[in-house]
C-alpha cells in the first residue's frame, strides 16, 4: 500500500489515483504483448490477462483520451506509448537506493524498475561489509557519498529502505542533493520541502487487507 | 500498490478500500502512543503524526462508529482495540512465505507483521543453499514440505515472493494446503478458487506514481 504525502498539484486533467495505479499494470502487459508480436488487443482480452473488468479498462483508458477501434480493440504500441507519456516514463528517471539490506537488495535487482525506464544510478549504505559489494551490477557506495553523487549524476528519485531511525536524515541528504521524489519504505512521516513528492509504501497493508476480507466476508461471495 | 482479485464479498457495513488501507496506519501509531503512556489523542495530533488531515481521520473513524469525545480526543486503547477487531487482527493469523530470496528474507524479518499479530509459521524455498538456514528465528524448509505444513499448522495466509514462472504452482500448493488468503509479489494474475482472496502487491506502482506527479505537476503546488 500506499500513502502519499508532501506535494499535491493542480493537474491539467484530473486522473484519479486509482487509474494512475492501474496504468503501470496496463503498460507492463502491453510490453509483453509487443514482445509476442501482438498488434491489437480488445478490452476483454486485456481484462482477462490482468484480472480487471473490460468496463473498467475502457473507462480508465477513456480518461486520458485513448480510444480503441470499436469491435477491434486497442493498438498495442500506440496505447503503450500514450501510457509512457502520461506516466512520464520517457524521461528515464535516475533513481538511487539508500539502505542495501535485504529489501534494498531486492529492489536493486527488481527488473520491473528497469523495464519501466527507471535507471538505478547509485546504491548507498553505512555498513562496511556491504559497501563495495556488487549488487545487480552496481557497486554499493558509502552513504557519505550520496548527496554529492545525487548532485553530480542528476538523480531525481531516492528510494529509502533504511531503518526508520535514520530515514529523516537520509531524506534530508537526498533533498540536499537535489531529488524531487522520494519512495520510502520507512514507517514514519518524512518532513520534506513542498517541491519534493513523497510516496510511502507500507508492506503490512496488504496483509491487513487480507485479514479484513477474511474476517468480514459473508457467504454471499462473488468472484471478479 | 495494490491490485486485488479473487473473492469479494457483501459486507455488513461497507467500508471503502481507502479507509481499510489507512486503518493499519492508525493502529500502528496508536500502539506507539500506548507505549508512550498516552491515553487520549486528538484528531489534530494524530493527523500531524501521520500526515493525514484531521478531517479525514474523523471521517474515517466515524465510518466504523468510533466517536471521540468532543474537545478531548480519542481514547487510545479503546480506539486501537476497535481497529484490531475491524481488521480482524485478534485472530493472530498464521502466515507462511514461499521464496526466500532477498524480498522473502526482508519480509521474514519485517517486524511490523509481528506487531500487527501475524505469526510467520513457515518459510519455504527450493534452493538447497537456502533450505536449513535460520531466517529471523525460523528454519527455511523445502518447498516440498509446504502443503503438508500449511495443513498441519493451520496456516491461513500465504505470501508469494517466488519468480513469476512458478508463482501459480506455488499458489496451487498453498490452496491445496488450505490457505484462504494469498499476498503475492509475483507480477502475474493468479487463478484461485472463489473462497481464496488474493492481494497482489506491485512495488513499481510507487515509482510510477512519483514519475506521474513529477511529470504532471504544475506551479500551483500545495503541501498537505
Amino acid at each position: 500500500m500506499v500513502h502519499s504525502e508532501g506535494m499535491t498539484m493542480k493537474q491539467k486533467k484530473a486522473i484519479s489515483d486509482a487509474v494512475i495505479e492501474r496504468l503501470p499494470l496496463y503498460y507492463r502487459d502491453l510490453l509483453l504483448l509487443q514482445d509476442a508480436g501482438i498488434d491489437i488487443i480488445s478490452s476483454e482480452k486485456l481484462g482477462e490477462r490482468l484480472g480487471i473488468t473490460p468496463e473498467q479498462i475502457r473507462k480508465d483508458l477513456t480518461c486520458f483520451g485513448a480510444f480503441g477501434k470499436k469491435g477491434v480493440g486497442y493498438y498495442v504500441s500506440e496505447l503503450s506509448q500514450q501510457i509512457v507519456e502520461i506516466i512520464g516514463l520517457q524521461q528515464h528517471w535516475k533513481v538511487c537506493i539508500a539502505g542495501i539490506g535485504h529489501l534494498g537488495w531486492a529492489l536493486a535487482n527488481y527488473k520491473t524498475f528497469g523495464r519501466l525506464g527507471f535507471r538505478t544510478t547509485g546504491l548507498f549504505d553505512v555498513d562496511h561489509r556491504i559497501i563495495g559489494q556488487n549488487v545487480g551490477g552496481i557497486i554499493v557506495m558509502s552513504a557519505t557519498e550520496m548527496e554529492e553523487t545525487i548532485r553530480r549524476e542528476g538523480v531525481q528519485i531516492g528510494i529509502i529502505t533504511t531503518p526508520a531511525s535514520v530515514a529523516q536524515q537520509v531524506a534530508d541528504q537526498m533533498v540536499a542533493g537535489g531529488v524531487r521524489g522520494i519512495f520510502s519504505f520507512a514507517p514514519i512521516r518524512l518532513a520534506v520541502p513542498p517541491h519534493v513528492y513523497v510516496f510511502r509504501e507500507d508492506l503490512s497493508i496488504g496483509l491487513s487487507r487480507i485479514s479484513y476480507y477474511l474476517t468480514n466476508r459473508t457467504d454471499g461471495m462473488m468472484n471478479n
